[in-house]
């Protein structure tokens, strides 16, 4: 397999885009990534997408986004994994590229969603759960990710209140993200007055759905331009699992095995250690996922994940920053196009083109992207060369 | 890139599957493609469905069907292009294998539609045209059709009744195959006595929707098994590309751009010429399709595709047999599943497994899965080894 690089990166901001539709939001994130990359052509485009089928009434977007900027002719097609959409479809361009079958390859995650609203939307997402056996009884995401929260919060005798400072850290990061859907910060006293939507949950654990698209341009590394404009960043190592899409089939329900298996096959596949990570682009879609991940990756022990946060580990100041543009929480949550907006995100603080978020010397990032309660994990190192 | 073969087959009956759901319809082909590959366990699984989401209420069924097979833990995600979903998802295992990423990938089609029925399935299938231009005015697949019909009558002043062939070859070569839908013969009577479903496409010039599922499992050359139950067949050479999804958008209606330049580079990669093809497995879901694929692939020049129907030479015993095992008119068409069934065929044939059906020394097959009235069309030549 051959060494891929990301040559370029491109996204709208995220937020309610009433007036764009799929086809518009694509053509602004891949026209800015394709000038990022120094004007590379890309021979094939792969969409990261969830729910254009049920919210748009399209689908076949590999052809009608590659049609729309002028890319008609290159091989296109689309890959779906629930909210991990995207991060699948980088997957999809990592093998094309590494495999010598194209030289340049086009991710884009899109998805437009904010045309949907309320409990219709809440239908959509149990989509990417098992629909027989738990949306029809009612089970919805978020009511998963509430059922992990008290589960997780018994078992280990947790305080309620520990997790409110991943949505503190959140807003905090967003504020110097033009991107971001939030670009201000919330207070623990708002945290805590948060209406709770389902038990434990409130509605600051929750990163809202949003409209957005995020693109990045995939080659080997000796095809990508060299004239210097910002650092070259490597997609070192990749790893996609499963679980049990369905919670009663997991025989641990907080253990995130998906994630663990994920991790290692990245960490493995780049050579490197999980201590070697500057940071950490993790899926904070609820709060509650960002503890099971880092214990899952290896970041923390069974049970010790909430103590990262206790000890202000998380923020840019901190030893492994999290949501370093923002995260989901607050620079918003556009399903499928998530994993492509993280993997921006990681790619400008590997580049040090951050800005006010900067990590200083950051060279190794893990991003990741859950779908489906964490049934479908997709983890990437990324490496600045 | 590495040799990538077609190690195990498997397939359900096609039909009206009422009683099985999609995890269900999947098992069964997964399950008998492992076993037909000698028990090669799949590293990574890609599925290739069109309508789940829309008619199942189910997106992320990497997770759903890997996890229902016992399979959790490996890596699992959906590939979709419209209709040519399942030869997509095939693109992407091929990538995988080729790439190292992985030394054994299982592919499946899946498809579970005949829930829905009348004209709200002729909306769902509207997603894989354009939407926002062509569904919304009320242009569906088969009034697409049916257009490119009319025009091609009127361009080549080519008689009417001469499409009757392909309904009749497909039903004939169909009455072998103990998997397809309808296993009988038609009469050119009963064709010209089809009623007008839009003018002038009539019943028996569509393939008729159905559910079903289709696996292949695939991996290098020198991991398949060497017991010699069967020959093992090489994929030599993919080629997927897309044209302006709306038909407005195109130069040329009847050029079918994204036909020619994947079987171009297919072609290319296997370093074969279209002549050496001893069958092709055609995209029959309308009778026009067929002509236009014959004539943008170069088995035919422009204008010509018909003479090889008024010729005979796409029956088993012509010079191009084409839906050797009843392709999709007869064996039934289940939409994202369909590009799947269409390499078992292929391999069935290349191995020598067709029964009465056998073409006599067949080594090389162009198999080849449209989406969105030729908007994306995936093309693949299988050979045997």
């Amino acid at each position: 397999m051959q060494e891929v690089v990301i040559a370029g990166i491109g996204q709208t901001p995220v937020g309610e885009h009433w007036q764009l539709s799929l086809r518009n939001l694509s053509a602004l994130a891949i026209r800015e990534a394709i000038a990022d990359s120094g004007g590379l052509k890309p021979q094939a485009m792969y969409v990261g997408n969830f729910l254009a089928s049920v919210a748009s009434h399209q689908a076949n977007l590999g052809a009608l986004l590659a049609g729309n900027v002028g890319l008609d002719g290159i091989e296109a097609i689309s890959a779906e994994a629930g909210e991990a959409s995207g991060a699948a479809a980088l997957c999809m361009g990592y093998l094309a590229v590494s495999s010598g079958f194209v030289n340049v390859a086009l991710v884009v995650g899109v998805e437009k969603v904010t045309d949907v609203v309320g409990q219709e939307m809440e239908t959509l997402l149990a989509q990417s759960s098992d629909y027989d056996f738990e949306a029809v009884e009612g089970l919805t995401p978020t009511g998963q990710a509430a059922l992990l929260m008290n589960s997780y919060i018994h078992q280990y005798n947790v305080e309620r209140d520990v997790f409110a400072d991943l949505a503190i850290i959140a807003h905090e990061n967003a504020i110097n993200n033009p991107k971001a859907m939030y670009q201000r910060a919330i207070s623990r006293e708002a945290y805590r007055k948060a209406p709770v939507v389902c038990e434990p949950l409130n509605l600051l654990d929750i990163a809202p759905y949003a409209d957005g698209a995020a693109a990045v341009i995939l080659t080997r590394r000796e095809l990508a331009p060299t004239n210097g404009s910002h650092p070259m960043v490597e997609v070192a190592g990749i790893g996609f699992n499963t679980d049990a899409l369905a919670l009663h089939d997991r025989a641990d329900l907080l253990a995130f095995d998906a994630v663990r298996i994920s991790t290692q096959a990245a960490l493995e596949k780049a050579g490197v250690g999980i201590q070697q990570m500057d940071f950490f682009e993790t899926w904070d879609a609820f709060s509650i996922y960002v503890v099971l991940s880092l214990e899952a990756a290896g970041f923390a022990r069974r049970g010790e994940g909430w103590k990262l946060l206790k000890n202000s580990m998380l923020s840019l100041e901190g030893e492994l920053p999290i949501a370093t543009m923002g995260g989901l929480k607050a620079r918003g949550f556009p399903l499928g196009a998530a994993g492509v907006y993280q993997v921006v995100d990681a790619v400008m603080q590997l580049r040090g083109q951050a800005g006010k978020n900067q990590i200083k010397g950051a060279q190794m990032a893990l991003v990741q992207a859950l779908g489906g309660s964490a049934a479908s994990s997709v983890t990437y190192v990324l490496k600045r060369l």
